[in-house]
């Protein structure tokens, strides 16, 4: 017996990466929602980094692909069944998915870090298969409604934009702050635009690419910057807080050493084993230095800034995929220089 | 016309730094407390690792003695006369002193941060004397108070104590907590224990003197390690918070992985211009980097629990001299390595 | 087929009200610790104000007992059995049990303020049982391990201990902090002692009754005041933090008052409708006034100074009972004005 | 010899309060500025509340009018000479002007919260002159520079914002926050703008007025409610911050009790001795009451937003008059019920 209503099909399509370079889009049994779950239809997922990393490489750090896994970790579709006891959301409601399930039980997750759970299951990390599929099925907690006015790829986009909120709660971005935004890639030109949410009165961004400090500047960068050719100490700006997004080594130590008395950094770039640290600078200035690992609580905040237009995510978006064609969504930025950031649409043919 | 009492004399001994490992006692003029000042008789100094640095090396980085300069900024001593509209204290009355003066006017003033002040006065740093002489003259409400049960020589040693109260607060230390000390010379030993009265449930300290230790596990601490034969990571310990005060890279570097989910890590001890980062461990655990910077209103916090002897900090001093001997005083740790902590009696024979 | 090891009973006492000034000792089923729970021999119960409430009045509030209830939320006992999946613990082990199992998963529980959850299942809190009988089951991550050092009686008052913990948290006690505490009945005497172990340079208490003074002046608090003689304002003390325990309005209005710039003031004291808030002296002192509902996250926190003996919670149990005379714990207090706090064991015949 | 240049004249006019309904155009000396300050022709002042209750009672609370003082603390104007060692300032700059000159030496100062500095002083209260002048002369760190964006009327303006300011940091308004303001009177309207641009999602004002409630929505208010027709808990709406603007008890108490768990009230306007506090609603759901004192550290935050348009002041300002017809500008609101804000302009004729 299928319990799903009879206009869900029993099977669906799903982009599936058996080992580096090798993915192949396969037929799968649409799940079945469990206890408190809801089945998502899925319309837009955003191409993040790591899955192209993922696809490229088979492993990011410790986490090998050793079993075929399903990638994409943005979704955002539109609720259909509900699983028992699920009552949160009507069938029918538009919603963004937080891609990671914690346990709920244990100390990270009792003060309220869930995103540092030991046991969280993520989206398109081994082995957990990600969105990158016609249906998901999640805990309806997780599924976050969204309002007409936010498109369903600005829905999907609300999981790098948790990044920029996470990242400038930690940084304790405020009205008037100072912030200084090494690297606008997707992640960067989010952040710059959250940081101006956040109420910061500049916003200085670098990058070597002008097409990028280009959209940072019409996205409401204050100051912009060709790291290229210009160091960040000639141009006067102390800022107070820095939201590294290169991931450079070289370039994290540049700005760190730029930032001012009790300024904070939060490093959000990835990179090497080690970077740097100008032990002095950080200690004569008293200057907090952190990371972000993916978000907490997070959607709530995010999607009215979005919503309002205050935070332009659909800007970001410069390439449209259908499923059958997420080998080439995986490859956009490789192949277009100009690539900001690739959205697939599953349900599109 | 001296507008001192008449018992106070007109001239005093100093120990002054002419250059590296030239220091010299001069008479020079007792201070006349200007408005708002006491004039305080000291009775105790203790040695810090940056007189030691400053006799041996004639700089300190950027700071470099150029003109002779008093050594010296962990004074005690008693109120003996008041500048005009100084209204604070009684003559006689028992004073520990705070040895950075800052503007009180700018932005990390106006914000409760003047240990950040660009301005301040901060005893024995280039140019500004120090307190290693028979009297000084200070602003009244940086000469704080101390009760009857707390020694001349813990009054001084309030001083490095307000380092520890300052890096337990970065740290947010609370009952309960779990902390690491790497490296227990006098800094160290007193930030385990400070650890301890800001209610840290274990505090777990790691050297390679044995002496060290033992006295560690005297004052308090609940676990001790020999760094020269144990690794962090082998004992099982989860740190919420680090006080990194051994200033060496590599220890620094494996104590910082050693830390937990949320973790706080202050960099207290000093050394070289950059310390390798483990970024993936701070991204993915999210842990705190920062360093402490002096204090800023830690006084009133400091005396109570080293009143109460919950602090022990008389158990630190291994070695006493006179003012003619702070030649020796300076180089007590190299001629004992039992050596912990040295003060000088300016006003002892 | 009875899942439970054969030593275990299949039916146990509970000291169960039926209705007002109506309680009677009942056989009911032992539970069956279902998933992710622990079964657990209960071995003492403390015996809180609300329970009397309930038993003389049949409801607080809005909470009415409308079934047969068992009474009793400050349980210690010893693991017994497991339910499927539970894991945390070995049989044997000896535990204190946190009383209010939260969803998990509403925005409350999922931002680390689990005691604000609105579905939570709180023990004798109407319709819920609670723990007065001989066997609870519980999740098992709500069962917390207490040291040997650890009596079961303190075991078990670890629970208003974190009503202490969550105040001073709230309050953000901290070394050098000025408390008063009004009212030191159980809750008073354990808050006093509780600022004490967060560092507190100076606890004032107040009480009409001399023996709670004596008895909270040998506990540590530094000052004592007769509030049926002795206006705080006259004493001279400028508290920065009030925990307020009386619940007598007039005792509440008068101690905002005196609380000094910045200040912090928890009403923990449950009392009328309204109280008084004195608004020009909370303007213009920028005092803080908040409440405090149970606790979260606080059991760790607690456990280490009480096993330490920093708080000692055996002080303050005045009476033993067994199980059968419940209903004679219940009244203790009102037949024995020194009184302070009664334990029911369940264990002892 | 006049110290000052020789285009600036000797005497000014200054409206002085003599007495209850006693106000007078006085000429006086133009001040000297001392070691620090700078001399400020004052081009507008903004007209407060308690000016007019100065003027009609002669006294607010326990500060009472005992001598001829000069009105106004909403000052702003251009920098027209400096005084001994004042260096930040150019002749000719624009400047808003903070009000209150603390000790810079208290405990309060010292931790940043020099709003509550017992010592300091603040212009037009008594007897301290306020700014109703033609000159002003005020130590040049509460000088603020302000942009050429930025009119005469929004730099005096900067006074209120800042309470606006003061008040959203207090209740820890961010992104996201739901934000309840109870009375649109000036300090409603700037209230519920700083909460918008502190990132506020919804931003919900009652009022009586409808004048009031139509600028509030035009101003950005979210959701706007007839408080003389409509209970708050009839709307459904649950804020997680109020900022009490209107004084009232009553209605001060209904708002409290509609607010969300965890939520924070801030009490900014002011009224009785008392305000009924609903116990119960504070302690269930831990909400945090407190008020504000002014401010501390905020014209650098409050320039930015107010000089972006964000926050738009001007729009408040109803009425302008010259130094000579402050009288009218005092009871202007009693003239006219549309009145919302008056601003004197001291150089014109």
């Amino acid at each position: 017996m299928n319990p799903l209503p009879s206009h869900i099909p029993a099977t669906m399509r799903a982009a599936v990466l058996r080992a580096p370079k090798d993915l192949v889009i396969e037929e799968r049994p649409v799940p079945i929602p469990g206890p408190g779950q809801v089945l998502v239809r899925v319309e837009a997922v955003g191409i993040c980094g790591s899955d192209v990393h993922y696809y490229q490489h088979g492993r990011i750090g410790d986490f090998v692909v050793r079993d075929p896994m399903v990638l994409g970790h943005e979704p955002s579709g539109t609720v259909v069944a509900r699983g028992p006891g699920a009552g949160f959301h009507p069938v029918g409601r538009r919603v963004s998915l937080e891609p990671g399930i914690p346990c709920s039980r244990c100390p990270q997750c009792r003060t309220g870090r869930y995103n540092l759970c030991p046991e969280v299951s993520f989206y398109a990390t081994p082995p957990i298969d990600g969105a990158l599929c016609e249906y998901v099925a999640v805990d309806e907690d997780f599924a976050h409604p969204v309002p007409d006015s936010l498109s369903t790829d600005s829905a999907a986009l609300l999981e790098p934009l948790s990044v920029g909120v996470a990242a400038c709660r930690r940084a304790r971005v405020s009205p008037g702050s100072r912030v200084l935004v090494t690297g606008v890639g997707p992640i960067g030109l989010i952040a710059a635009q959250t940081a101006h949410a956040f109420g910061a009165a500049e916003v200085m961004v670098t990058d070597i690419a002008p097409h990028r400090l280009d959209l940072a500047r019409e996205l409401g960068a204050t100051h912009t910057v060709d790291s290229g050719s210009t160091r960040i100490a000639r141009t006067g700006f102390e800022p107070d807080v820095l939201l590294e997004c290169s991931g450079a080594p070289a370039a994290a130590d540049e700005a760190i050493r730029a930032v001012g008395r009790a300024g904070r950094v939060v490093l959000i770039g990835m990179g090497g084993d080690t970077i740097p640290l100008p032990l002095a600078h950080v200690q004569n200035f008293e200057i907090e230095v952190t990371g972000t690992f993916r978000y907490a609580n997070t959607w709530p905040t995010a999607i009215s800034p979005a919503a309002a237009g205050e935070i332009e995510l659909d800007r970001l978006v410069t390439h449209h995929h259908r499923l059958e064609d997420t080998e080439r969504a995986l490859t956009a930025g490789a192949l277009d220089r100009t690539a900001i950031k690739t959205v697939v649409r599953p349900q599109e043919n």
